[in-house]
């Protein structure tokens, strides 16, 4: 399915979501804090996690959904988990910029942006607990406990530059993976799904939200900021080691690699100097072509999971959402 | 019930929340992140508002509580609230102690603390979703929600000195009467109470919420401050518009009347000088005797909602509290 009707088939589906978010925070009486959560959600979001949690319910009934309003009610809980998240990301990391507009805590203090964040946590949690089943809130609180752990994890990682791969993925499930799991998870087990179902629409769910960050980290290095409209090379400029970096630290020739380490050990000019170059080594050594081809298998283990679906028009949708993230340039 | 006897009574209680806390927050896998959180845990509460929930239970289960250690693990979805927007405002007040120690945030970043009140409000709501019912969790997300809407109101007053009763009533209700009044609903619900028992129990904890935040207020400016450990004044340097001043500024003459207003927009230090001064006419108009009228009629409405319950041990703690809260001084 080309990039073109992936989106116009999903326009609707957006839609829809924004419609019934437009609904449902419609009772917050204090219009300040109506003002900043509206900022935080309306800003351009594809609505992917509860798109996923409505395609996985599908896969599990793939003829009619039955309580579809109650499905796309519950599954918005991982827009506002993730829009929640964003805010206090944003306060944490002193953002100026979201989605291209300016971050709410640019446009209001940090009090109003983290207050805000724990409303959407508690409506989010509102909707995950008396719309979902039992199992679904277990999940979902797991997955955000997993995104703070993450969190600390890169916390710690902060200043060490030796940081494993096995380090790197473990900061991925928590960062991006768990949430997007535990939204096609939490849709199988909404729309009544086996067990075995509900493994599969897991492990989908984390390998595509693997891959996808793999991706954004490949994208950081080699992307055109056209299309990204990010500045290219920020993850080496702040030392952040994602999985090309760390490929080439433990695989470049003794030369390139103390060549790297003492960039990133130097300020944050000479490593801005010297992108062009740490770009060439990583090249080089195959650092790109390394996290290319994890993304990759991911993706493909991503598609094979569904395979225990009959085809349907959602499997198409996932499988080409799949393809995708795996191939955006942006 | 003399205030020794209470404390004694309440002690074994105390501890028994402590000892499932270290358990329910040993699975934490990272140690930084469980360093944090055990911070902000364990220094010295009182756990109040858990031990409201096992109250409210047992009025409503006199003789024995079945499911007794689940309602105790329950409970405690209430303190991990508690403790999590404490963190987020001692972030957002840039606090520098927390109960006679340093605050969370002076101890490791604003990241950790924000980041650490965010696993407490999600674990929180795991607690509450999987082992209270239904009702539990809704009810316990509209008081966070109420909490977060408080902090709205007070931010939209921030700059406007003739904040009304009825605005003060709004924002107490939020921001300490919501969570104690869930607690104790939530516990009448857990333990099978009829419908006007809970209702009962949801009046009391908005009554104490209520009466806890006046005398809180009104030790600000005449408590002693060996005893509450803070400054006296505190609340008028900040130009906080609690019920004595909002009720002088409505009824003094008008000499004091605009005496009080021309300090109330002067400068920190000529409001510090002159607390004596400012103290003097909220006493001589009566400030402090009418709210510590409200706060004895608050507390007489609370004692008298459980009028419906049989006489029981839980019943005699709860009557004790209540006059402990009116009457504490500290």
């Amino acid at each position: 399915m080309h990039k073109i009707e992936i989106i116009s088939r999903l326009k609707p589906e957006t839609e829809k979501f924004d419609k019934i978010m437009h609904t449902d925070l419609a009772d917050i009486d204090n219009s300040l804090l109506h003002k900043v959560v509206s900022y935080a959600i309306f800003n351009g979001g594809k609505r992917i996690r509860p798109l996923l949690t409505v395609l996985a319910a599908r896969l599990c009934q793939p003829d009619s959904l039955t309580d579809e309003s109650n499905i796309y009610r519950f599954a918005l809980c991982f827009e506002y988990l993730h829009a929640a998240s964003l805010l206090h990301d944003d306060v944490i990391d002193k953002a100026h910029k979201r989605r291209g507009q300016k971050s709410a805590n640019t446009v209001w203090d940090n009090t109003h942006v983290i207050l805000a964040g724990d409303f959407l946590h508690s409506r989010a949690m509102f909707l995950a607990g008396t719309l979902g089943k039992d199992q679904c809130l277990s999940i979902i609180c797991k997955a955000t406990e997993a995104m703070v752990k993450s969190e600390f994890i890169q916390l710690e990682n902060a200043n060490t530059l030796n940081t494993s791969e096995d380090n790197y993925y473990r900061v991925l499930q928590g960062k991006t993976a768990a949430l997007i799991s535990a939204a096609c998870e939490s849709g199988g087990i909404i729309a009544n799904g086996t067990n075995s179902q509900c493994q599969a629409l897991k492990l989908f769910g984390t390998n595509l939200g693997l891959t996808f960050q793999i991706v954004d980290d490949l994208l950081d290095y080699l992307g055109d900021p056209e299309k990204t409209g990010k500045i290219v090379g920020n993850d080496f400029q702040e030392r952040k080691m994602t999985l090309p970096l760390i490929y080439t630290l433990a695989h470049a020739e003794t030369t390139n690699k103390n060549l790297l380490k003492d960039l990133l050990e130097a300020d944050v000019e000479a490593r801005s100097a010297a992108l062009e170059q740490a770009r060439r080594i990583i090249n080089d050594t195959g650092g790109f072509t390394y996290a290319r081809q994890k993304a990759q298998t991911l993706i493909n283990e991503a598609v094979n999971s569904l395979q225990i679906f009959p085809e349907s028009p959602a499997k198409e949708i996932m499988t080409a959402l799949s393809l995708y993230v795996l191939n955006r340039e942006k």
